[in-house]
């Protein structure tokens, strides 16, 4: 019996609210209560329960994976990855897209109420990790009644998830599948989380946390934290495919206006990002993606993380030109899982896309999608 | 008989204010009057004044090149290739660094007064170009009474310079030396400086550009935008080397403070560059490097840049982790270089510092300028 109703049909889902008896235990020691999780199914679960596909999302995602987002009307981030016909078809498995625990699109994090006062966490939320992701989504899971998951899948942020539910839960997975993700975030990478940290901070609207309550919201701080995030997801070569010098107008302004289209395209970036995403939450998952060091938890030999997941199929996917987080870093979870003695595919899909590539459109990306799932189905005994 | 009488002796320079017939004719159309040019030299101009080298800054350097800065009290910023026994030895050559116009150190800039109002120029002050900064710097060279430099040398857009006197002033050069330089920004350059631009113009303290006049300044604007620079300037693997994953005490905050030590040195870099540096010289001098594209002014096509430039001796040099202008970059140089009939030498130096390898301790660099000034001061008749 779930504690949950399978949702039936294409689309399902909803917002789940645990029992008050069943907090989230965080890394940090806090106990989070009372904890929603919002989440979004497509497709239909199987009678024996065997079909279903976790797909976890990346720093700005959501549950939305594959159905319109609520606020921007824009056509779900994987549309291109789930769907009919696609790499995960709904007419096949059941898959199921959770919003992080301190996201901001219906989970619990920093914009919700803080029981204690009555009023947002705003700072007072928890310092969350990507395992406390993980542990909230296993607790949906198993309120849904599932025990194992054919797949749990997702890119960047969620490629991290998906090692971790590796390393945390490896008896609920049949398969795994990473992309464009790391182990753990390198310095760089963390240099940037702090630069949009403190571009949002330096906003006065930020009001050390508290906007919500003054009714205001750092929306200047929180473009250019997004501006100098986008840069990253983007490779060298496809901004001058894609924009090189080319100009907004005729000729140079001679002044600060956006001359060159390539700043015209980040401004618009950060303008509709603040539309769509709140700044807290901004601050409290790139904290967590900082704090991600899988091996810290394994005596630091990342093998040892994966020493349960040998019955695992893995499958770890790069892009050439992500420059985010590299092949290099890619092939290091490989070895590791070669170490651990864990079957383990692994392919660089050459793209000048960048970081972004996970969602954009990239032929190699769906059949390596394809044969992996279609070679694991046949394994799990999936029409 | 030069305006201004030269400099003897290890140290001089001063501030020269050129006279009100002298105005400073941009690319933009405008005339900046009055103009004034702040420079340091180091060294004694020999008697057929043969010797000068004249030293271009980088976006925000100064005319300090190898003396204590005033405001921080630190070593010039290349006090580690000027002096005696370095590479540009002042007992040898007269040294020559200048303020860019548009700077904050001395020479007019966006904080100097506007003789049209009385006030500060802030925005008022017009738009410059790399080649509006060449063109002070040959009519302050003027003034002293040099007709050739013996060498007109830099790293980053100091080396864009370099390649400006080379397009401009060819006639007026003996040999010059590029260093970790493009012939144009690209749109990833150009991106990451209106990610700085828009910090600082997000700041409320930057008040329309009009901060002097409200006595403020947009410090934490400025912050974050060097601290976004500042990755640029570094590579991957020398903040993976410098810093990795380090934290700054036992154990994390579960905070927003510094955890880690990457986060406190950018924290420092960033609010130590405020004390030195002003807001709008930063967004006018961003502007002037993303403005520049030497080949645009010769048809599009670089080589014609320096048609006329077949008599100086050119030396391009880069480093290996150096993202922010890549060894491609230079090698683009060199090939118009090639292409025009000049001559070139290259080299990319072995480095992880990235960017800012041009001046930190790099043996490698020392010994290619070294080399290549021994072989020009010899074919110059220099003792």
């Amino acid at each position: 019996m779930s504690a949950i109703a399978i949702p039936k049909g294409e689309t399902g889902g909803g917002l789940y609210r645990f029992p008050a008896d069943r907090p989230l235990r965080l890394d940090s020691g806090a106990l989070l209560s009372p904890l929603e999780i919002a989440y979004k199914t497509y497709g239909t679960l199987n009678a024996d329960k065997s079909n279903a596909v976790l797909v976890c999302h990346a720093l700005t995602g959501d549950q939305h994976a594959a159905s319109p987002h609520p606020v921007t009307g824009k056509p779900g981030w994987w549309d291109r990855v789930i769907g009919p016909g696609l790499p995960l078809d709904p007419e096949r498995y059941f898959i199921i897209a959770t919003n992080v625990v301190g996201g901001c699109m219906g989970s619990t994090g920093p914009a919700s109420l803080n029981p204690a006062t009555g009023e947002p966490y705003a700072l007072s939320f928890p310092v969350i990790t990507i395992a406390d992701m993980v542990r909230a989504q296993a607790m949906l899971i198993e309120a849904l009644g599932i025990e194992t998951l054919f797949a749990v899948v997702g890119g960047s942020m969620g490629g991290m998830q998906v090692l971790q539910w590796a390393a945390d839960y490896p008896e609920k997975l049949f398969s795994a599948i990473c992309i464009a993700a790391a182990a753990r975030h390198s310095a760089q990478n963390i240099a940037f989380h702090e630069v949009g940290r403190q571009a949002i901070m330096a906003d006065p609207d930020w009001r050390g946390g508290a906007y919500q309550r003054a009714g205001v919201r750092p929306e200047k701080g929180l473009a250019v934290a997004r501006m100098a995030a986008h840069i990253t997801y983007l490779s060298e070569p496809a901004l001058q495919r894609k924009f090189g010098r080319e100009l907004q107008r005729d000729g140079l302004s001679w002044g600060f206006d956006a001359d060159f289209q390539v700043e015209s395209y980040l401004r618009h970036q950060g303008a509709s990002f603040v539309d769509r995403f709140d700044a807290n939450s901004y601050l409290y998952i790139t904290r967590a993606l900082d704090y991600f060091d899988l091996a810290a938890r394994c005596g630091g030999v990342l093998a040892e993380c994966f020493a349960k997941a040998r019955h695992v199929r893995f499958c770890v996917l790069s892009f050439s030109s992500d420059w985010l987080y590299s092949t290099a870093e890619s092939r290091d979870i490989v070895r590791a899982l070669n170490a651990a003695g864990c079957r383990a595919s692994f392919a660089e899909i050459e793209s000048d896309k960048g970081h972004d590539a996970f969602f954009l459109d990239e032929p190699e990306l769906d059949s390596a999608l394809r044969g992996f799932l279609a070679s694991a189905a046949d394994k799990r005994g999936l029409a």
